[in-house]
């Protein structure tokens, strides 16, 4: 991951001369007024403050931040209003002028910015970074101010300035060119939970005023661990990092340095990075088959098979015992083999518990036939192993099954239609036959992140809102914490098999807000006490086979206290499945995907 | 550029050994037939041929190109043509299986191809390599056939494969994902309009045989310069090298190295290749500003500004004798000023020449006005220069210019309004001035180009055949020469000034092939001898300012022999000012951008 660090000081006289102080200090980025040095009073367009020529112009874009004029478009004044948006309009067009596809960045400075988003929402190229304060700077002033009341200092801690950008954000209509820079500040450090909401905002960078840093016993500037904490998971989610610090600062390279190391830290690199927040349709491998890059994914997971082979093992150990071992043969059948980790899984097993085993594979994937072929004649050629190119609920096998072994879960669990399959494999098993995973839950939580609405808004898609995405969640606020939603057991042996669900789902809010969408995940037992988990509360260490879901809603902001109710619906008719989801707290609104058009399972 | 040199061969047992070979060898990606060994009679779906574990799902995609079965689907012989589907079918399954996004070949056989074309249009997954041989492949067994008639070897050299090409082309409608895979031949070299045909085509690679290298003296494997030759156009076009080769051959260390170097001497590299082909919306300075970035590009053409410059000293030589030199004065008005070559080419012609000058700079941007206001202040302080930041059809000024300057010449010369904005600035001229520059002549020429043909069709604009292009002209055959379009001359001291043309213009066909679309060039004369062209008969060698310009029509076989008449309208109103093209030759088709709706540049 790259991240930049950045230099921010005001009163630059040079910018060419700034960037290199800046590069020599370990900085790759400056952020500075666009104004040189003195703010003229007036706006004229001849103003010579410096030349284009200054800068190559991919410098201008690669290595400038822009801070626009401290101006307040938004004042009562009518006279200081009209000239701070001269001001602005002036400094927009020099930056627009100077970066074809830069970015400037302006401060907040309190509740009322409606002039600024029309400013905004007009501006249609480069970004735009807004700086927040991470909590109400005047806070700050009280430090310093021995006649401030109580009354006073509690006014000004219900003053939240995350409330000023979220009314920006609804003005300028979720424009995704638009992000947040947030403001740290020595006097008054935030709340776990106002931290936590932060990351469910679309965070380009968070400003570390030098005051931050303290000097340890080694005469090093470093941050003390609760500031560590805070900057670390704002890295975690890709914030890039702003120093804000005076021209005769002499610690400006330790910052650098220290900051460097702390991203090296936090980064969470992964091979799969490239996932997060990526918005991705489900697979639908009973429909369609399955290719060898997908299934390569899944084989490569280090845990999911270990764990179904402890289940498989277990399994036949209670099935057969010692005295049982040699004469009794346990019969498996694989239901979807793929590339065989599966069966390879119940070999071990077997060879693990000594116990005997014919083991079926079905398969309805003829290139994967193919592969599962070549392994029996190499790898399984004296194993007594059946392959069967069928779909399940076709299939007529020689002989029942002691133990089904499936992985036909989705991030949702029952998503890939899992309740559907082991119904129609049902008839392969015995009497008393064992079913691996024998039950799965599905969970749900509302979540605010603006990274998924915009990705949502950009598929494009007419029916965008009534898809559900799997996705690698990451800039995200967990509203409140997963609650289970639907359960399905394995083997059903129901009189009338009913896969159809319906449940109503409370939660609370624990601070103000924007629901963006619903976080889906699952859990599921595969025998006994062998279960995998992608509920975030009980997460499966090391398991990467599932991310969770998405089921967008449009964006709401809900307030400390809400109770926010989700209806959701799983719906089947002969040719599908699909889900259906609706808010029905703090206020009814539309139901998503109503009779699955806008996404379903086909069967 | 990254290009790829790829072995083919086969016959192989082991593809993973066959990589490792390739490689060792210098070829990074390898071609061969997805059925290894020996092709089984039935297509059963469970032939375990070879194992997807085989390699990893990322080296399918990117190390291996797979040949599908030579089988004729398009077979007179209805069982044949079923038993052929089936067996291609199958192979697409697997390729597909085994690649999540990768490539397909396969060869055509004669042509007759448009159940080849179904099977192809009904995929959607990865690219479709057609392997086509650029001459007839039956005039090489004439070598072996002494009783071959004349009549049979003529009809033989009739045969072009290109038009199995391009029916096939028409039968997918223009799919991007389908391209050439041109087959070179030992025993017949192309003809040198059969190449440059083909460079207008989507050219993937080309396959070399070996038997096409010869020993040299120092018993190196070698190309003799005409293949050479024919090679170099392919690899400046981008196109990719297949050796084909057999098992036993122990040249193919050689071959690779070999077409190492001749791609290091053809692949044309400058900094900028990575407009090839792209198709951007012709600027529009006069309406919008310009910034920095586009500046800088004008302002590093190495020979465009010193041409200006040698203008401008001719002009103030012939306007001024040495003997009045040093008291007499002479105007220059730099008409668009930007930030600043051009009044620097003025002090420079000015300084060369031993003249007194005064210019005056007039410029509408106001961010370019800072540049140049700090120019004044510190390049040009003892300079008698004066900027004015207005609008040159507005400017009154304080004295006539001996000499106007300009630069505001299109791609297609008068495209960014130069004939309205001088004849608006004739007001500033004395009655004898002059104005630089003083002519401008636009060139229009009939191309095949199915390249960009197919990044009109990815614009998905609704009016993406009514605009036209700037682009950098790459994977083009000129159907014919460049022929002058239209003329402006400045000043233009007409009593009624009329900016609107029509002309029509003939050309012929020389070679059967495809119109695309019409190139579009500019030459202008600046002063007397001293001109700039991209007409490419004529090119300013070194000169990148301008692309050419693309006005795209619909894709049309046009026949040797055909004549091509276009007919070309430059229209003005009080608002615009657009052109109408329209193809009325060997067929009368539709007029493109009528009324100027698709494209067209403000006044």
């Amino acid at each position: 991951m790259n991240y930049y660090v950045c230099l921010q000081q005001e009163g630059i006289n040079d910018i060419a001369k700034f960037i290199n102080k800046a590069q020599a200090n370990n900085y790759n980025v400056v952020a500075t007024s666009i104004n040189a040095n003195i703010l003229p009073m007036e706006p004229f367009e001849t103003d010579p403050t410096y030349p284009a020529t200054l800068l190559k112009a991919d410098e201008w874009n690669s290595k400038v931040l822009f801070c626009l004029s401290d101006v307040d478009v938004d004042s009562p004044n009518v006279k200081l209003s009209e000239y701070s948006k001269a001001m602005l309009l002036r400094d927009i067009t020099w930056a627009e002028h100077l970066q074809n596809n830069g970015s400037v960045m302006i401060r907040l400075r309190g509740p009322k910015n409606e002039n600024l988003a029309k400013i905004i929402e007009a501006r249609n190229k480069g970004s735009w970074f807004i700086q927040v304060p991470i909590t109400n700077p005047e806070i700050a002033t009280f430090e310093h101010r021995k006649d401030a009341t109580d009354k006073e200092i509690e006014e000004a801690q219900e003053v939240d300035p995350w409330s000023w950008w979220n009314d920006l954000r609804f003005a300028v209509n979720h424009n995704a060119k638009v992000k947040v820079v947030l403001e740290l500040n020595d006097s008054d450090r935030p709340s776990r939970e106002t931290v936590r909401r932060w990351l469910g905002e679309p965070i380009e960078a968070v400003i570390i005023p030098s005051s931050l840093f303290i000097l340890n016993r080694s005469n090093y500037y470093v941050l003390n661990k609760e500031w560590q904490a805070i900057i670390g998971h704002f890295i975690n989610v890709r914030a890039n990092i702003i120093i804000s610090a005076t021209a005769n600062d002499h610690g400006i390279s330790q910052y650098a340095d220290y900051m460097r190391k702390l991203i090296n830290d936090n980064c969470d690199t992964h091979s799969l990075n490239s996932y997060e927040n990526v918005l991705e349709i489900p697979l639908q491998p009973l429909f369609d088959n399955l290719d060898s890059y997908t299934y390569e994914i899944f084989e490569i997971d280090p845990v999911k098979y270990k764990l179904y082979q402890d289940a498989i093992e277990q399994a036949l150990l209670d099935r057969v015992s010692d005295e049982e071992a040699k004469r009794t043969l346990t019969v498996i059948m694989v239901l979807g083999g793929g590339r065989g980790p599966l069966a390879r899984a119940a070999f071990n097993a077997a060879e693990k518990a000594k116990r005997k085993v014919r083991v079926y594979i079905i398969e309805k994937n003829p290139s994967a036939i193919r592969t599962l072929t070549n392994m029996v004649k190499t790898l399984w050629s004296k194993k007594d192993v059946h392959i069967f190119s069928k779909d399940m609920r076709d299939f007529a096998p020689p002989e029942l099954a002691d133990i089904l072994v499936s992985e036909l879960l989705g991030s949702f669990g029952d998503n890939e239609l899992s309740p559907e399959c082991l119904d129609g494999a049902l008839k392969l098993l015995k009497e008393d036959g064992i079913s691996i995973p024998c039950k799965s839950t599905s969970y749900i939580n509302p979540l605010m992140s603006a990274v998924l609405h915009n990705n949502v808004l950009q598929t494009s898609s007419v029916s965008a809102f009534n898809c559900g995405y799997v996705t690698l969640l990451k800039n995200i606020y967990h509203i409140d914490e997963p609650k289970a939603l639907f359960e399905f057991k394995h083997p059903n042996r129901d009189k009338v098999v009913d896969n159809t669900r319906f449940k109503e789902l409370l939660f609370t809010v624990e601070k103000d807000c924007v629901l963006h969408g619903i976080g889906g995940y699952f859990d599921t037992m595969l025998y006994k006490q062998i279960s995998l988990s992608i509920n975030p509360l009980t997460h499966t260490p090391g398991m990467f086979s599932w991310f969770p879901m998405f089921f967008p809603t449009q964006p709401r902001t809900v307030k400390q206290g809400d109770t926010i109710s989700i209806k959701f619906w799983r719906c089947v008719d002969p040719g599908k499945v699909w889900y259906e989801w609706q808010l029905s707290a703090p206020v009814e609104s539309e139901r998503h995907n109503a009779d699955g058009t806008g996404y379903n399972m086909r069967l």
